[in-house]
């Protein structure tokens, strides 16, 4: 594919965790090459959310990874280590300085191993000979698998990777995402169309109500495609982002499920938004999933809680669970037998009806289960 | 004690569930007792609190509690259940429909078992005999011991119950909790007081970001100890709900450590309570407590999460543990030691200062445990 082509990418174990994983992943485009990028509105945001700032806007090239230390409440050192690290690497791929970005996700508060990532790139070659499965790979922390979405579009291919894990409910971008295409669009077009796209994806996602220091999305379009349809590219564009949004939150820490759930019937797409937000958020609800319960009274006590939505009522209000209606229907003992089939599935579908307006929204969430306890009460030190 | 002269206690096994378990408590104050009285704002809020919301305001006398079963979501008929429920024990103490409210809380969309808590209104005897004490064991659900706190005044008393657990994040009450003062206080200074005392204390409390819908709380002052200084009488309240509000706060479903955030340093006491809450609220900041692991970076994620407060900084913050300071101070070993030696007690005092004004506030919350898991994965059906 000449998408592949147009990218390079180099992985090694920089050793930021001294165990020889590969945990650098550097991916850089051709001159040319236009962006999109959206980042965390954190207010303790990282150096590398700062430094990622002062790019040039609409055409960054390319971006380096470094996963399982986020760089954040480093003070000043941090912010020089991470400029040092984007030199070093734009010297060898014979690219600016501002245009890369630099993302770090992993434990806050410890400055990156500096000598172990100089003697890595002491000996790193360019042209790097990686793939983007293999980025995807290296930017994981406690992901259980890397997170790669490939479409083919009319002439274009558009691929994404993600990794998500926990602290995620992103606020303006995900995690770390990335997404490259050889589509030719420039940055006003293709900006438009990131933002309205990372809404309905990564701004409609939450594992646990954390929001990281180090979300970012960044789309990359090399060009070598030519013009594309921009409709069409959109499309392409929303099913890999939805599909990596999907499975970030089926591989939410300790999950064991996917929850999707989508609220019609009202005002505004922000309320839909809100209503689902509040529901795939509740710790009731999603314990609720995890215990395969068809307990309706925790999703109505969820809606509930958009306390800023005025003309909510529970008189107007109906919930489905895998397309079933249990409220205000009652549901008969046979009936309830298949919903808590569906409810013991993989992925789990809440529908929340708001019975006020013609609007709707889709979120993604997970269950919480006791392995999300384990895992984050045994992180760190 | 004039107090509980004051104020006749009923409670009973009205077979809400059928275990024999005392479900229903009754308390009645002297005509001429006055009240302040303040509910949820859920927006499916159930028929107790539409019923509460028409009750005297400022002369209420009493009020029914109906516990293990919200009567949520159980539409015009939940609501007719409630007028009858209320009436009758209204004609039992000769006291004025409108001077009794109704409080129910427990699973979400089930009916009142009507006739079993008539046969039990059917037997019931008027004065009750039974105690402040009983009616905080009455009014439980899965709380592991009743709540109640007395404060002697300087010639009145304050007697405070309350009941907790799960779904709690209060928003303008608290799940249910009642106070009782024998002091004499009109409605207006007495609606003024708990209100500056309901922001404090129940109005900064959460358990799991779930808002109930049935959060009341009721103060019943009876008058016979005559006026008071209001001061004191604040100072007294005060003491009373921030003692129930911790006490929810440590018998959180599954919990096993209270943790108190206090944030100082702030621009307005408003921001330092967002800012709390944000801490207390945070997954990863609640397993961190669970695991007894000084993670602070945690603490600074979750102090990023108020977006809405653009002027924080990671660079004036600063954040301890049991009061001492991990970051930006750098820890040696010993001090962690101590550190960490805090974190596996029952209490653990979790300090921000945003470095920005004189403002504070202080929030109460606890850990977040496999424990609540499994309780909320196995509840109801």
């Amino acid at each position: 594919m000449s998408l592949e082509h147009d990218f390079v990418v180099h992985t090694g174990a920089a050793g930021v965790v001294a165990d020889g994983r590969h945990d650098l992943a550097v991916v850089v485009g051709p001159a040319g090459t236009t962006s999109a990028l959206v980042m965390t509105r954190s207010r303790t945001a990282g150096p590398c959310v700062a430094l990622s700032r002062e790019a040039r806007v609409g055409s960054v090239r390319g971006f380096v990874v470094l996963a399982r230390n986020a760089n954040v409440a480093t003070g000043a050192q941090g912010y020089q280590d991470a400029v040092e690290i984007r030199d070093r690497v734009a010297a060898l791929a014979g690219a600016r300085a501002d245009e890369l970005i630099v993302c770090s996700t992993g434990v806050i508060g410890r400055r990156y191993p500096m000598e172990s990532i100089r003697a890595h790139l002491d000996t790193l070659t360019w042209p790097g000979t990686a793939t983007v499965d293999a980025a995807a790979t290296a930017i994981m922390t406690t992901d259980t698998h890397p997170k790669v979405c490939r479409v083919e579009g009319d002439g274009f291919e558009v691929v994404g990777i993600a990794k998500g894990v926990g602290m995620i409910e992103p606020d303006m971008a995900t995690m770390l995402s990335f997404v490259l295409t050889d589509a030719q669009i420039d940055p006003e077009d293709l900006d438009r169309v990131f933002r309205r796209v990372v809404e309905q994806t990564y701004n409609s996602v939450s594992i646990d109500t954390d929001t990281s220091t180090s979300d970012t999305a960044l789309l990359l379009a090399s060009g070598s495609a030519g013009t594309v349809d921009l409709d069409a590219f959109e499309r392409a564009l929303l099913e890999v982002c939805t599909t990596l949004v999907k499975d970030i939150a089926s591989d939410g820490e300790g999950a064991s499920t996917l929850i999707t759930c989508t609220v019609t019937g009202a005002t505004s797409a922000q309320q839909a938004r809100t209503v689902g937000k509040a529901v795939i958020n509740s710790p009731l609800v999603k314990t609720m999933v995890h215990g395969a319960d068809p307990n309706w009274g925790r999703v109505v006590m969820a809606v509930g809680k958009c306390v800023d939505e005025p003309d909510i009522t529970t008189e107007a209000l109906s919930v489905s669970f895998g397309g079933v209606e249990v409220f205000p229907q009652d549901v008969d003992d046979s009936v309830l037998a298949g919903v808590q089939e569906h409810l013991r599935a993989d992925e789990v579908e809440i529908g929340v009806d708001l019975g006020l307006g013609q609007e709707s929204w889709t979120v993604y969430g997970c269950d919480l289960t006791e392995g999300y306890v384990r895992t984050n009460a045994d992180y760190t030190t």
